[in-house]
């Protein structure tokens, strides 16, 4: 052997950490999906646009939404001119980009939608890749919360245009300056306190993983996990504690609204957080989205350090078993918000926008547990076996196959390498087939063709007790001329799928 | 102004060189495109498979088809394991990598396609992206030429399903083997004379860019290109290159196969490959394909380095006007062939493999010189005006729009800044919107709206000629009670539906 065949022979087949190879009934289902969330985007008045996977390091920034570090989880390399490019991590900074690059071609307000690959640079886990599809909606260029509310009833049509019923989810919205205002009250405001308030939106922002006596450690001295390491905590007193903690504990709005307003009514930012969070209210309303669908909760904590106002979230209440095997609701599939620093880092000027984002394979995960994936189901393809393998037979099954295609039915001629014709039966059979086209010598000179019925093969070979009876019945199986044979194919199609309807 | 400020505001919005936004028509009318190639692949007996975007940089190998600089032009860097990552560059070498990788659970011959960014870290140019979408299809495990026949009329069925006309594409075949018979033929064959056989590949591959004159150099003693720099030859003497340039300079084969088939009589794979265009020709043509779709044809060069068997390649043949303003043929779309070693490298055992790659942005732009993409004209939404700001009124426009929505017509209400009637009317008109819905405080008190057809409207603006009789017609504007706002938008929009369609 010599050093190249060496060489050649070692060379592994394998996946890089963090990625994965998808199916065919995995496409299927994300495409079905996409294209129910795209009908309603598009009813809404949104366009799609898409910008490349590569964007210049710099243009992107350091804006990972919901990493604790931001200067991480991006993969990036230099340039032949040594710039740095980085690939996209989410779909928002490179939109960002784009509408300052072509600021005055674009028509403010701008209302697009886009669904694409994002990238993180982190560490692989179970259902956490380093690849992974977002489909998101943004409006830029619209300042007030109206857009917000219109996010938000976007995100709850979007829910139960895949299937999901009223009360199966909720939408959940809150006001990062809200938050600000209760961090004002309690003396967090002003440009001197900005580390602080960081650490505390970085604790809060760990309420889903730690829970509220995590977060209060994160907030008071520090908290230390299992393996023992120590994270240095905020610092703030038990007062404060206790009001950041009521604040992300209201789960009933309409009942704590006073408290909160009274807690932040001395600050500016804190009263028109709550201005907005009523208008948001009340114009979901008017339009008839009761709290039942969407639903003001300041318990919502997710990328309120990215956010500047409305943040909002989309959540699948229903129960799921978990990998520890206990019933926990399923979660959040989505969430955004509104970003009015992203497009203005360009311009020298503000440019309000907000958007949503939806996690595409955690909201598919939700849809085949509940069965609502995968109802059209594809047939697989007509295999023609090949009998003789003389070229003027295989001519003719060629012209089978491209018959049954011309009349718009699936089919495929056996073209393994395995000449047996137990083989190619298995071969159909694995493959799903409903129907083998099968000519050997005799009928070719007959000018006929078999047709075998495979899904009613399957069920009767469990009826007929041995192999004599079951040749003797030729079960399922049927004999036509070869002018005959796409009308019949089509008949035996029709006849299965009226089948798998009675079925169920 | 701080550091960070002056930083902030020097960030420049700008994409990195070679790449693209892509606009709603564009994603549109490749969205429509692809859906059409698809429904053909799966016709055929094909089911997607996808893989990232990633892959390990020695599972993918150095075998970018169409460059001579092989161990260029691809995207790598080091994961935190110091493993190499590369973005793919094709569709084909991941494909290997995945059937090689669970080759014990796929089913052979396996039958997929799959659409999907592809990379080339090489100079941009016009035309010429560092990230661009391929569609390809491929059979793994099938060794007979049936398989590369399949290909072949799949081509030409997809052609004429994206509504090019028979005779303005047409699918040209060759053969790696021949080829490598003519040089067995020539005195080329045999190991030691490796390195000559790859010198004329590559110059064989340059017929298109510099002719045959120019690859007669090459082929001979060498070329001087335009700007003085010599590429040094491949040596041959006369009658060698003669041979040569016989072979690729077959366009009847009809007419030339006698020949052929002489000149590469005493050599076992030039036999082998006559007989295999024979037996393609024999195949395509019981199936009803004749020269005018699927047609042998020696001259084709492309890939020959890369591919082992048969090569195929879908050229359209109407003619453009290119840059410099000539009128040519718009030439090649896609290409592919037989790559019998691509999974091998991975596998103790030879796993034969055939396929082909639409290039879909060069597709699409020949359908769009064709006029045959964008058929369905997308209609923009509905705006709802906001006339008063107030909370209520705003409530009331939202379910003006939701109404809309639910209805199933694309509809927003106006999320600008700019205040102003006009401004309103203005955005509404240059978003293309067909109707804008209007209601005042007057109309409020009446329980009606103003819908206004500005389709219809910015018709009989021409006609009108002072704004005073604008004013005085209401040119097309009409007043409904707010509870037949839907029905009459339907009705309306039917009107403009119609409108379009008697105009063609």
């Amino acid at each position: 052997m010599n050093e190249k065949q060496k060489k050649t022979q070692k060379l592994r087949a394998r996946l890089p950490r963090g990625f994965v190879d998808r199916s065919a009934a995995d496409i299927r289902a994300v495409d079905e999906m996409i294209a129910k969330i795209r009908e309603v985007y598009e009813r809404y008045g949104f366009d799609p646009v898409e910008t490349p996977l590569f964007e210049y390091a710099d243009a992107l920034g350091k804006f990972l939404p919901d990493s604790d570090r931001p200067n991480e989880g991006v993969f990036s390399l230099t340039d032949d001119d040594d710039q740095w490019l980085s690939l996209r991590y989410d779909l928002t900074a490179p939109l960002a980009r784009h509408v300052a690059e072509n600021f005055n071609e674009i028509q403010l307000p701008y209302r697009t939608y886009r669904a694409g690959y994002v990238f993180r640079n982190e560490k692989p886990g179970p259902g956490r890749f380093r690849q992974f599809m977002q489909f998101d909606a943004d409006t830029v260029g619209a300042a007030g919360v109206q857009a917000d509310a219109e996010m938000c009833m976007m995100m709850a049509d979007t829910m139960e245009a895949l299937g999901i019923a009223r009360g199966d989810y909720v939408i959940r919205v809150n006001n990062r300056k809200v938050l600000d205002g209760v961090l004002e009250a309690i003396g967090l405001g002003g440009v001197e306190q900005t580390n602080t308030r960081l650490t505390v939106l970085r604790a809060i922002d760990k309420l889903d993983k730690f829970g509220p006596e995590g977060v209060r450690l994160l907030l008071g001295e520090g908290r230390k996990d299992e393996s023992g390491d120590f994270t240095k905590g905020a610092g703030l007193n038990v007062e404060q504690i206790g009001k950041i903690l009521f604040f992300v504990g209201i789960t009933d709005y309409a009942r704590s609204a006073d408290e909160l307003a009274a807690l932040v009514a001395g600050t500016a930012r804190g009263a028109e957080g709550v201005t907005e969070l009523n208008t948001i209210r009340s114009l979901v309303l008017s339009a008839g989205y009761e709290a039942d669908r969407i639903k003001i909760d300041p318990s919502v904590v997710r990328g309120l350090e990215y956010y500047t106002g409305p943040v909002f979230e989309a959540e699948l209440q229903f129960a799921v078993t978990n990998e520890k095997g206990e019933k926990v609701v399923f979660g959040s599939v989505g969430g955004g918000g509104r970003y009015d620093g992203l497009v203005s880092r360009f311009m020298g000027q503000p440019v309000p926008a907000t958007g949503f984002s939806i996690g595409v394979s955690r909201l598919m995960t939700a849809l085949k547990n509940l069965g609502k994936l995968g109802a059209e189901q594809v047939t697989a393809p007509v295999v023609v076996c090949v009998m003789d393998r003389d070229i003027e037979s295989m001519g003719r099954y060629q012209r089978f196959v491209q018959d049954l295609r011309h009349a718009g039915i699936r089919a495929e001629m056996y073209q393994g390498n395995k000449k047996n014709f137990g083989d190619q039966l298995k071969y159909a059979d694995r493959r799903g087939s409903p129907l083998a086209v099968i000519q050997g010598g005799d009928e070719r000179a007959s000018g006929v063709v078999q047709i075998k019925d495979l899904i009613e093969g399957k069920r009767l070979s469990g009826e007929i007790e041995d192999n004599v009876a079951w040749r003797e019945a030729r079960v399922a199986q049927v004999s036509v001329l070869e002018g005959e044979l796409v009308a019949k194919v089509r008949e035996i199609l029709a006849e299965q799928a009226e089948d798998r309807k009675r079925a169920g």
